[in-house]
């Protein structure tokens, strides 16, 4: 394998994570250490937008103390963006833009960090520079809360919003059950297509403190179905907790703020944006006439970096450092991506597969994990997502809060 | 004083917090210790509802190490009520029984956890007990995440919900920043009279990673001025976190959700209970046009044992602890409270007041505290604070997510 010498880029894609930054050190801190092949280390503002816009960062002009706390920063520190290219067959105007830059600043690795979406930039960018004859080693770090990335075990991001949605999970059925009046208490959970982050609230039921019915994106939303389920168990135990995925749809394929009528408008009159657990709540609320509480984890359940899996940042870190290492010694075009090494004791391996392969294809939850009453997940479940939230990691305390990472953000000379 | 043998019964009252548990632990642990004077130790199921129906377990049959687990263990474990006592010139009925009660397990120690009308309860019952010359002893331990009692620096319970206030509005702080498009996000905090919480998110910001407006219920809301304030900030960053209290109110008194016309209806036509931020999100949305999410931290701000603060849960076992001593000792009637020792460094000292002062006072933010736009707090609030989120508890995990006391919860013989 001939030896690549350039600069590198890195950029962070889509919606944000406990531990996005941890792969962005593991990325940045590797790159660094390449001297006599990488040169300058750049970050992209706002990724693939930072690019094109030439807005981005010399990361050796950070202090190496602050790289290293981006390992329990939450969110994306260099920004993030939804920005999705047109095909190059249609328009050739941003992958022209984005060569013309590769070429000014002398671009030879390019590590994109992001979910089904960002593998699938990485692709098209990769193929265009291949097409132009321009030699740019391209790698794909994963990242999703949602967890739905084809061929890999699971995704960076994934383990620490499952856990702390466990751990809230337990606390708010102790707090729901303070009382000896009855009350229902829904849970929304993030997830549009896969409901691998709604089932997270089945460890805190593996523990005997976690919700009663738990509703997927996998299977279809039956409203009816839903109300005799909720009746049964509140009519037995006058409690009655509830995890349901934003995701949710019925067989038509309708969203809960979706369905129709008064049901699908807020206060102004307006189709409610997310908002399905406080419909259901409404709904559950007029039919059994008990008091009712919705509840949405919101952003909160994927910045959460205060309660994150230290298994997870530990493995985010290494995605990041892998995609540099691969790419130095030669490969391209390459997701890292995990699966478990054989065995009873969980291990970590990484294996990398090819961005044709992964970009747009969805992992949901396989049908045989979900019970056939299609309303909480199997054992098979909690087994396979335990060893993934192993670990505590938490931000270094200052004052009694978290000190996130302080970038300087030193803008690259034009 | 005369030496009192006889039984204690211990009840937790009102909303439960992330600490009431380490007060009953305090309560429990030392009341076990008092061999010779109390002789059984009874915990009250849901309260003073518990205490009328006979239904009271006997600690003595908890395995001691779940009872040292309660110190990490939220919300009320031994069941909670709001129950309000009515007048005993009015009705005498409750007072009458709980005297039976009394007599029946001979019980001669009363340890109640609660805030304002937990207080009013206890003054309540042991007037009437001295009344009916039945020598009782009665104590108060402190609680309530809203820190609205009066005659004590600060509450148990509210240290903790702080210190995860400030943690959760740092992260989404963080989440919100992530694209480079407009943003505005409003974060709906406990607290219907008195604005502690709320005023937390300031930490967040004394740490650069805060709100950039403040809304409490000490101050009257009107609706023009804050979108003014939003508008000016917006224009200028193009994001804009805010936070409000559930509690703000116009200077006529009126909740956010009772505004009147479609802005207090729910999507079923109902007046909406609660929903202050997304009720303000709709119409920031409507009046600014951008891009706006609402949080609500709901029931996870009371019950986020996971993030407690180390400082709340000592103060919170020794304010039971000190109960127990006190009463012993010869004191009833009284409130544990707290005050901060003379000198720079933070140092709780316990001092009693009769609850007689305390009962149905609320303490409020000082007027001073609040900056003069009546949209802010002053750094004098977060020199208040800082003290008392110190110290990181946690409860021990297992499986990765935290292992909370389970007692037994065996009844007490009739």
């Amino acid at each position: 394998m001939t030896k690549l010498i350039g600069n590198a880029i890195f950029g962070q894609s889509g919606g944000p994570t406990s531990v996005i930054n941890a792969s962005a050190a593991g990325v940045i801190q590797e790159a660094l250490k390449q001297k006599g092949t990488i040169g300058k280390v750049y970050g992209a503002a706002h990724g693939i937008k930072g690019i094109l816009a030439e807005q981005f960062y010399d990361m050796s002009k950070e202090d190496p103390a602050e790289l290293d706390l981006l390992k329990t920063t939450p969110s994306s520190a260099l920004g993030s963006c939804r920005y999705k290219l047109k095909k190059a067959e249609d328009d050739e105007t941003d992958y022209k833009r984005l060569l013309e830059v590769f070429r000014k600043y002398d671009i030879r690795y390019f590590f994109y960090n992001g979910g089904n979406d960002s593998m699938d930039t990485c692709n098209k960018i990769s193929k265009y520079m291949q097409k132009s004859g321009y030699e740019c080693r391209v790698m794909g770090v994963p990242k999703t809360i949602d967890n739905d990335l084809w061929g890999t075990d699971h995704c960076p991001g994934f383990a620490s919003a499952a856990k702390y949605i466990a751990t809230s999970t337990m606390e708010v059925y102790l707090d729901a059950r303070v009382y000896d009046t009855g009350m229902v208490t829904i849970l929304e959970v993030m997830g549009r297509n896969a409901g691998w982050l709604t089932a997270a609230t089945a460890i805190a039921a593996f523990k005997g403190l976690g919700p009663d019915l738990i509703y997927l994106p996998e299977v279809d939303f039956d409203l009816d179905t839903f109300l005799v389920d909720v009746k049964k168990i509140y009519d037995r135990e006058k409690k009655c907790i509830i995890a349901v995925s934003e995701g949710i749809r019925t067989k038509e394929g309708k969203y809960i703020p979706e369905l129709g009528g008064d049901l699908a408008k807020d206060a102004f009159g307006h189709a409610q944006m997310g908002g399905t657990a406080s419909i259901l709540a409404g709904i559950v609320k007029e039919k059994l006439g008990c008091k009712i509480r919705a509840i949405e984890f919101s952003l909160l359940q994927r910045c959460a970096a205060h309660c994150a899996s230290k298994t997870d940042v530990e493995e985010s870190y290494m995605a990041g450092r892998t995609a540099v290492e691969v790419a130095v010694a030669g490969g391209t075009d390459q997701m890292v991506a995990f699966r478990r090494a054989p065995g009873a004791d969980y291990a970590c391996e990484i294996h990398l597969i090819p961005l044709d392969d992964v970009a747009n294809t969805e992992k949901k939850i396989p049908k045989e994990w979900i019970n056939a009453e299609g309303n909480f997940v199997t054992q098979a479940y909690v087994d396979y997502v335990l060893p993934l939230i192993q670990g505590e990691s938490s931000p270094p305390m200052v004052d009694g809060v978290p000190r996130f990472a302080k970038l300087k953000k030193v803008l690259a000379t034009k």
